[in-house]
């Protein structure tokens, strides 16, 4: 069962308009060109947990860099790890080869072996020499526990929706909130989800785009642009009013997809500056979240069957800090993103997390002048 | 089907006495009190390879810390990766907590996510509160690729057999060589496996023990005992008188078990002394092997629901040069057992993989004069 | 020649109150027991800059961990690096062991190695066996690069200013602003310098100190508190009216001192927090950004000569999200005071670099009624 | 006082030839073109060791990766510490920004911050604009405590040692043993000292050249080709018959060129292999060693002030394996010459370190028939 994500705004259809530089396009990761996100959401069921039966509040997202047989063609890639406590998949072989050579799957985390079987079984299909005539393939998970709302011991994503999810894929905009892999997750109080934002750097400084996709799990304390919003709304952790104790802990996966031509080690400094952004939203990284980072480059493909020399290019490192900020930015706006267009849900033992209200939302940024900065404020870089 | 592993002699069997510490009473890592090991090997079928049916010539390795319930009573850990061209599961949130919490899976690389997900499903099955009333748990696997002479691409363990190697793992005498996530797995041009050795330090020193269990499936020139046995024998990446390219790379997964009380940090030294260990016996870490070292102590237990300060004890860092050599030793040793206790193994497409003749390398021992060192030269520290 | 530090306010004696956990006695790195801090400020000369003649505009800050004897009574410790582009000495040795052997040094990147030189002189000063009759010592320096306004060729900093400012550091109240390290030092756009902060936990969370001193050098878009500071008053990278190109690179060290009894491993997690808060700032961790920072316990000593087994004791990962976030509170809040307490510097070619205006700062955090939260807004944990 | 090295043997001249690759012309790291290598070696006084006087047995080790002006053309570099109790300066950036931008000077442990400051004083002299115009220098600094021969607290290399040692560095043939930076090292129980050695692979491998070069002074049981020379002479940690224990503690520093045209992350795991050929010497990382490895290639240069986009070429990883091996066998082979060609020095105290003798050497290595191997053992890849 497929649930489609209702008509609540993004940041900037609200007047969040968070940073100096400019989105692209769509906002979205997919403004990295060739980039590609599909959903499947899962929602079954309700009432009283039954393990393994229900009811099912989960789903799988796949972030695509490119269209083409990724195992052929595979991609420069870094992972970075800011707090460990998470079971992603397969990111040691991206730290060491520097490359990506599946989509990633992001999901709950007991699902994460099934989906990396499904991703191993996806790309046997396309690439039936596989641990034949060639090496393995290296499936990359990322996940977070949603077990609050859902049955996570069912496992419910299976393999065909793990292909689904890929053959559904587009590019343009992207569907965000309580879907996919967000499907269950809750950030800092309310109902967290799919979130994304991107960055279009000025031709100067290379006219690169970053697009930056989350799914948001994690406790800390909201502040969205500043404003001090998950203490005036009196949700954060140890706060009294609350039906069940916040959890504290939880998780974030986060994608960065750029078409700067940058190596593995450039995409791994992009990679440690996802916290920075998370940062700006409440997180803390707290002892049971699992933040975990990719990020990856559209801009050169490294053949599989390699020739001895590879010719390429990387930008200087000297111009990487427009490509930091980017990061930073987008993903500040991304979580913001994925609670805006998270949906109420309510799941096993009938358990409801809220959508942020969005009313509240508004009287708050009001009294902390957050809003339409963009307007009120210089731009970035009026010489740029 | 099961197959015993024949009367194949251990490196000490026939004087390849290997360092200068003495081995514990099994030579074998369940010398570290509580440690148990479970093998479930699979060898169905032969003749041409049909994908996902066979020949298969596969397995799973399992390693116990103790017998209680590890997701309760979690033992310190740490992992160190050499080299991440690899997919193990689980060392992340081993790194980042310091502890693990099921047993240790070893298989084959495609099947590394069902073993994951078999030891989730066993976990949950001793704690049912996982993921509902508590966190998640983490499951650790490592993986090697035996797909030159298993049907790799079939996945043949299944949830069954990793619970079944768990059930019937021992303490005491190890079984090595083909057995288990050793079946089909080369090393150095002959037939590889699982190894086992352990050292035990005097009592000065602390008196104590060290295990280590390799599971076999890199590339090299072997060295015996400092013999150039590969060299000898004409089995060597790159010499001519091969029927198919020996495999250059490969992987091998190293299990350190002790019973010294070491923090994570400890752990993972120890765990960076493996390689070397390794590189004795004619390992280079070469670009394809995923080489995945996990290290873990016996001497305390972590409980799941932690007091806010628990008490414990370390050894000193100036005590630890000990426990690096024991590690470095039996590392070599357990190579080389994993070598000379496998035996000859046929699988998919006809392909042989030959046991090393024992009788063959024992002219080359003798040549080398590398036999019975522990008599014919002096023994460490008489005044330890 | 000294300067004193004017009567310029910190952060909560004009409303500025961050974050939701109270602050220590002193709201300084000296309210975890026994922490003394030391400067010795160095401003001389002015006009035009003569390499190695001046002006000189720099100092040396240094951070002593306890009073005793600290060759031979280490503490546990950690560093990370956030952005290596930077010269800090000693961090390899104390990630390996674990331990801190001297006070940390602050002091200007080209006079890091002399600074390591008087660590080492003072060092033997106390414990003359020191490459004698037992090991070396390892001394532990922290930069920033001061050299807009300072003659940073000349290495002002001499081996008698490093042992005047362990001589003269004290408990209680800390010096911040342009003062010993952060005497030259610029922080986006404004004069920055040397800041502290602290969080005291409640009882129920252990009831532990942490604090924080920072020394701020580093780009981005100053946010005070969550208001757009650097926007509102035009002073960030790119930005049209300046009179010389703000810095976008630089460098921040942040030293973080606890009496939780905590392992290297969890002292380790608590240094990766350190970026959290500074990104709260606008900090972004640029290209030339040297981001390194260290924590230290002072929970337990481990002495120089240390026994087989050590016992010891330390807090549960479960307890440690609570510590995570006042590492992030109290980072943020001491670079706003590194700013808030600076003095305007007219150094090297008679530049400027400015201390932010107060009043004009008043004006923009009452715009976005950024004032005054602990009183306005709920506080944390009613129930703890 | 410098002291010219004796007309000792290398490995090759008395029929020790390690490994299966051959060497380069000079089996040096000179044979990575454009290397050059200077030593400054100091030798002053005997008897009493009068701390800060002598005597004297120390000096200075400088490796110049190419003859122009290296800050401004810098050359790709990385970093890698297998054990971290050592006090080697400036690998943060190199492992930052994954460049090398000053020579690399080793040196004893308590001199390693003044041979800082010797490079940044140089690296002035050459670019006036350092600290002013531009960015900082950062200086690369690795060490190894010569204190049991050494008047280590002395810090006898000064500044003009280090500027000598550049300005006499040459290419072709390099000075090995108890020269410049290995005056004063000690090698499991022998004299240590510098030693080089260098693998040129086949043209069908790419024919690139590298080189190797090791300050040895570490601790463990020496293996000599296979050979228990340790055992046999009775030289290892805790033998009876030792006029004083040997350290079994120690370090040792390496740096490996290569003129393959590697990135940063391809030179960080040529540096991880380092340490496997020192393992095949005996070395076992001991707790007190400091394993430091530096690796850079020299086929190109990056700007100081790059361009946005820099072009380039690099290896596949498929073609990493040959140089992996060189690595290991061409350090294997550098710790041996290290100690064939040091001669016996007698420092501080009386204390005399014996090299090793070469006939008592030749009798073992014939017992274990580990000489002229490349004569009596098939080559590598006929094929090739």
């Amino acid at each position: 069962m497929m649930v489609a994500n209702g008509a609540r705004p993004c940041a900037r259809d609200i007047g969040i308009d968070i940073g100096i530089l400019k989105p692209g396009r769509w906002n979205a990761i997919t403004d990295v060109r060739g980039v590609k996100v599909g959903h499947v959401t899962l929602v079954e069921g309700e009432g009283r947990l039954i393990p393994g039966r229900g009811p099912v509040r989960t789903g799988v997202t796949m972030i695509l860099p490119h269209d083409g047989n990724l195992f052929w063609e595979k991609v420069p890639a870094a992972a970075y790890v800011l707090n460990g406590f998470g079971k992603s998949i397969g990111l040691h072989q991206v730290n060491e080869l520097g490359n990506l050579e599946t989509p990633i799957a992001l999901t709950n985390t007991l699902n994460a072996p099934l989906a990396a079987d499904a991703l191993i079984e996806w790309s046997i299909g396309h690439n039936p020499q596989i641990g034949i005539g060639t090496g393995t393939v290296n499936p990359v998970v990322g996940e977070v526990n949603d077990g609050s709302l859902n049955d996570i011991q069912g496992c419910h994503v299976r393999k065909e929706h793990v292909f689904w999810a890929i053959a559904n894929a587009t590019s343009g905009a992207v569907e965000e909130g309580s879907v996919g892999a967000g499907t269950g997750s809750t950030c800092m109080g309310w109902k967290g989800g799919i979130g994304t934002s991107s960055r279009a750097l000025p031709p100067k400084r290379g006219g690169y785009t970053v697009g930056v996709l989350v799914q948001t799990n994690f406790g800390g304390v909201l502040t969205v642009n500043g404003a001090p919003v998950g203490r005036e709304l009196g949700r954060y952790a140890g706060s009294r009013d609350f039906p069940y104790e916040i959890p504290e802990d939880g998780s974030v996966m986060v994608v960065v997809a750029t078409d700067a031509p940058l190596d593995h080690k450039q995409l791994e400094r992009l990679a440690k500056r996802v916290g920075l952004g998370l940062a700006r939203t409440g997180f803390y990284s707290s002892n049971g979240s699992g933040d975990f980072f990719i990020a990856f480059s559209t801009a050169r493909r490294i053949p599989h069957d390699s020739p001895l020399i590879l010719k390429t290019e990387v930008v200087s490192n000297d111009a990487m800090s427009p490509l930091f900020l980017a990061v930073v930015e987008a993903t500040e706006e991304a979580v913001i993103n994925s609670m805006l267009k998270a949906t109420t849900v309510t799941g096993r033992d009938g358990r409801t997390v809220d959508a942020i209200d969005i009313d509240r939302l508004l009287v708050v940024m009001r009294k902390y002048n957050a809003l339409n900065w963009s307007k009120a404020l210089p731009p970035w870089g009026g010489t740029e």
